[in-house]
């Protein structure tokens, strides 16, 4: 049983790989912070992106959304003075339908969400970090914004001061999360290579996760989500350097720290790997750019070969 | 100034035809009875049937929905489980969030109305009979069923025993409603060649109407939707017999006794005039079918020409 951590796009592609190669003995744990209420719909893009992306439904081109979507609604709600910043599919839309539908009905998102994945012919688990609403709130220059605003209609153009997980103190890890920590047959930790301050501090904030992820007795690793000093997609390298920090995937390694015992960064940054182990953790330098479902596949494998060696 | 009183695809065709002759003259009331909340929209069918067919995008094979329209949506939906007996349209869904959105955020469905009407081009006012839910049930020999489960998730099959209109007593005119009925310059009403049980009477049942019609000071119409002992389209025949009525323009009459001062039937019930004549009213026959929005047109022509002679 390996337990992944995952938030978009690159997060998602990874998490494919480990699924084709793990089947059902993969628990896929998704931040929720990006979470949205938009149009009276319950929103979640990263359960979302994770989901297509294990069916095999995701639109490769883009990252998000399914492939071979349709926008017939969309160009209707534009007819009409709607609000079309978020682009909404066709088929897309069912989801967020059928979700809110569900979760009205009194549903957790845990229940909605691994429901939603048997009918998309997933093995393998996808869970939210929490039922509990958490919400990225991004401070920057322009105000607290929230995430979507930020992220989306504002294409990441603010100055990034710093974030808050509104809801964080309050929310509770998901059974499926918990369960799969608690699993005597948990062989280790893998936190794909999604943006550490949007994507993997949600997760961390929801009370517990940092405390479990500490004491585990497995080992746990993470990719790299820098390349060459920047973001395989994504706003990853803006925000490190609004935040002060040098996007390397040394500064990757610092953000860890403690919470990992190996890094896996990419073969660009091989000259790195003496500054990383001189941290305290070993590291793994292998080709980590995903252009492929081949790529996602062959990165899930030297991923479990680095956790296997860590455990010996 | 005309107000034409409607509910589905033979009121709205009518509708049209009087929109094309008549411009912003016209004001359309609509039945709200048929209204229902699904999959967490507000829908408004009867609303939306005149509303596409006033804008010319109605589907004019099915009679309802959007031509065409595509199901994208409504896959997916099905593919998640989803509840899939009301057939929603990607089109035609935007519609609904973008209302369900406007009434969640405090507009009233007269404004929604109007709003979505100009967006559409629309000259000349629909608008619904209130904007207090009415919420029609059928009274059948499976029990009370909400008004869409009986019409289209059962296909009108249940045999209809009586109706019953949840919230008339505490709904009240619709403000464009009271408009055109105050209006200085209102030269005749029009009842379309709607199902009298299912989308008049709920009209009829808002506190006020009755009299407010029967008070008029403008001569009243109305067109017979049962053509040689059939309607065009819908269980209106059905129901008819059901409620130990003979299927007939002569029930017609009967049904709008007091509210009318002429009844236009079809060519094919020319023989029913004298008895019609003989309940106190006039009798206009011509061709009442629609097949073209040449016929509505000329339907329309010769309804407000009968209204003319009726004013006199």
């Amino acid at each position: 049983m390996i337990l992944a951590l995952a938030g978009g796009v690159g997060g998602a592609r990874m998490a494919a790989g480990l699924n084709r190669v793990l089947g059902k003995d993969l628990t896929v744990v998704v931040n929720t912070g990006d979470d949205f209420e938009h149009l009276g719909l319950s929103i979640s893009p990263d359960l979302d992106t994770v989901m297509y992306s294990l069916a095999g439904i995701n639109n490769p081109l883009t990252g998000w959304g399914i492939a071979g979507e349709t926008w017939e609604f969309m160009g209707m709600l534009e007819r009409l003075g709607g609000e079309t910043w978020f682009r909404l599919g066709d088929r897309d839309l069912a989801v967020h339908l059928e979700r809110t539908r569900r979760l009205a009905a009194g549903e957790s998102l845990s229940a909605v969400t691994a429901a939603l994945c048997a009918r998309l012919g997933i093995r393998g688990s996808v869970a939210p970090m929490s039922d509990q609403p958490v919400r990225t709130m991004v401070k920057s220059d322009l105000g607290e914004l929230p995430f979507q605003d930020y992220f989306v209609r504002l294409q990441c153009e603010p100055v990034l001061r710093g974030l808050r997980f509104d809801g964080a103190p309050r929310a509770r890890i998901s059974p499926p999360f918990a369960a799969g920590l608690a699993d005597a047959a948990l062989a280790g930790v893998v936190i794909c290579p999604s943006n550490p301050y949007l994507s993997i501090q949600p997760i961390r904030e929801v009370p517990g996760v940092e405390t479990s992820l500490r004491a585990r007795r497995v080992p746990a690793i993470a990719v790299s989500p820098i390349v060459g000093g920047r973001a395989i997609k994504g706003p990853a390298a803006k925000i490190m350097r609004e935040l002060g920090r040098e996007p390397s995937a040394l500064e990757i390694a610092r953000y860890y720290l403690g919470l990992i015992n190996g890094l896996v960064i990419d073969d660009a940054d091989a000259s790195l790997a003496p500054a990383i182990a001189g941290l305290g953790m070993q590291v793994l330098a292998t080709r980590t750019i995903m252009d492929s479902t081949a790529d996602a596949v062959a990165l899930a494998h030297h991923c479990l070969a680095f956790l296997q060696q860590l455990r010996r």
